[in-house]
């Protein structure tokens, strides 16, 4: 068995998944600066798993939570940077393939690398077993983040945030304004601003909905707040 | 049976498909301007049902294209106006439950709210038998588009865009120059500039990569061409 081999056996026991078809993952584990035959196919495909199987999670374990909160829970679950933690977790870097240039340059270390081989090996994973064994690694590797997940405090949505931030600072409420509508009724979009009198702050957002355009002031204005309450 | 139940079962032969939780559909059709118990949570579930079996299709139908195309063919496909024609396709927005001032400004047929409620039954579906038959449903609507979808025509990358583009003006080819490189060894961020000297356009893209950042920098050329051209 070759050095190769040996590192693949290795990393498929670090996971708890042993490869019927062991071409799938040597392909996972693969950057495209070390061979043609390189895992963004796969990284494409699971990246999709992943995202369905977290929302599937999701949405059966906050039964009153509401879509917004559900799609930032989601977004901060299978972000790059999530990814790259759990990837760390089972120690994939040890066991990715570069290129030389890539090596030097300590690519097994870099975040979008050990994000994308992850996202490869779960679409590995889903083609060599289907969906059901694909759901049940998510779940595994997720286990831990899923269980401690807060919706009330991890992602609060930008209104939300914005108005508490206010109050502990004994400021006033922000102050949401439509400035127009524009479009065909059935295509409208909305822009609002949003203003913090007290720190001089006026932002705005523009949306396909009031709400939405409110949310994304908000957001900005979050943004200027803290910019403002550090300096 | 009510009005409401009849026009349930008229969008349900329209749309192929028997529910056993009627629950489901009426939830899945209704807007938040209509009720509390609107279809915002199964819009989010049905994104990524729509997501994933989108990219089971592609993956399969195209085995030698790479994961940049997959993902801007998977984009085009899922976006909300292509959503929203499909809608119009199996006539969702006769069958949208809206509140009053939603109704009064033709929201039946706002883009947003039919690809929205376009989701929400894929969701629905998809609760009320499973993944399989949500595939199947999926695949059978967007059965032409997928068969039509041609990759080296749709979604080129823009880099090839670009210098297509050029090349049909007998324009001289884009030059692109790093222009920096920060942040630690295995976190790097690419600058670069992208030159088209007949028409003084310099666009910058960043990315995690230089092959990114080139091909953020050839979008935004194409585009600042695209005007130069036309005006």
């Amino acid at each position: 068995m070759s050095h190769r081999q040996q590192q693949i056996d290795r990393f498929c026991s670090h996971l708890g998944y042993q490869f019927s078809n062991r071409q799938l993952i040597e392909k996972a584990l693969t950057h495209r600066s070390a061979s043609n035959h390189h895992n963004e196919r796969l990284e494409f495909l699971g990246d999709a798993v992943l995202g369905m199987v977290i929302a599937k999670a999701l949405f059966a374990k906050f039964p009153k939570v509401d879509e917004g909160q559900l799609s930032r829970m989601r977004s901060n679950l299978v972000k790059g940077k999530t990814l790259a933690v759990i990837a760390k977790e089972i120690e994939l870097g040890d066991f990715i393939y570069l290129g030389e240039g890539e090596l030097k340059s300590g690519g097994f270390r870099r975040a979008s690398i050990l994000a994308d081989a992850f996202e490869a090996v779960i679409g590995a994973v889903y083609l060599d077993s289907g969906f059901d064994e694909a759901n049940q690694l998510i779940l595994k590797l997720y286990h831990k983040r899923l269980t401690e997940l807060d919706p009330s405090e991890v992602t609060k949505d930008p209104k939300t945030r914005l108005q508490e931030l206010l109050q502990s600072r004994r400021f006033s409420l922000p102050e949401y304004e439509l400035l127009s509508v524009t479009g065909e009724a059935h295509e409208q979009t909305f822009e609002v601003v949003c203003v913090i009198s007290e720190k001089s702050i006026k932002t705005v957002g523009t949306g396909s909905s009031r709400r939405n355009a409110e949310q994304l002031a908000a957001e900005k204005a979050f943004y200027e707040l803290q910019k403002a309450l550090a300096s």
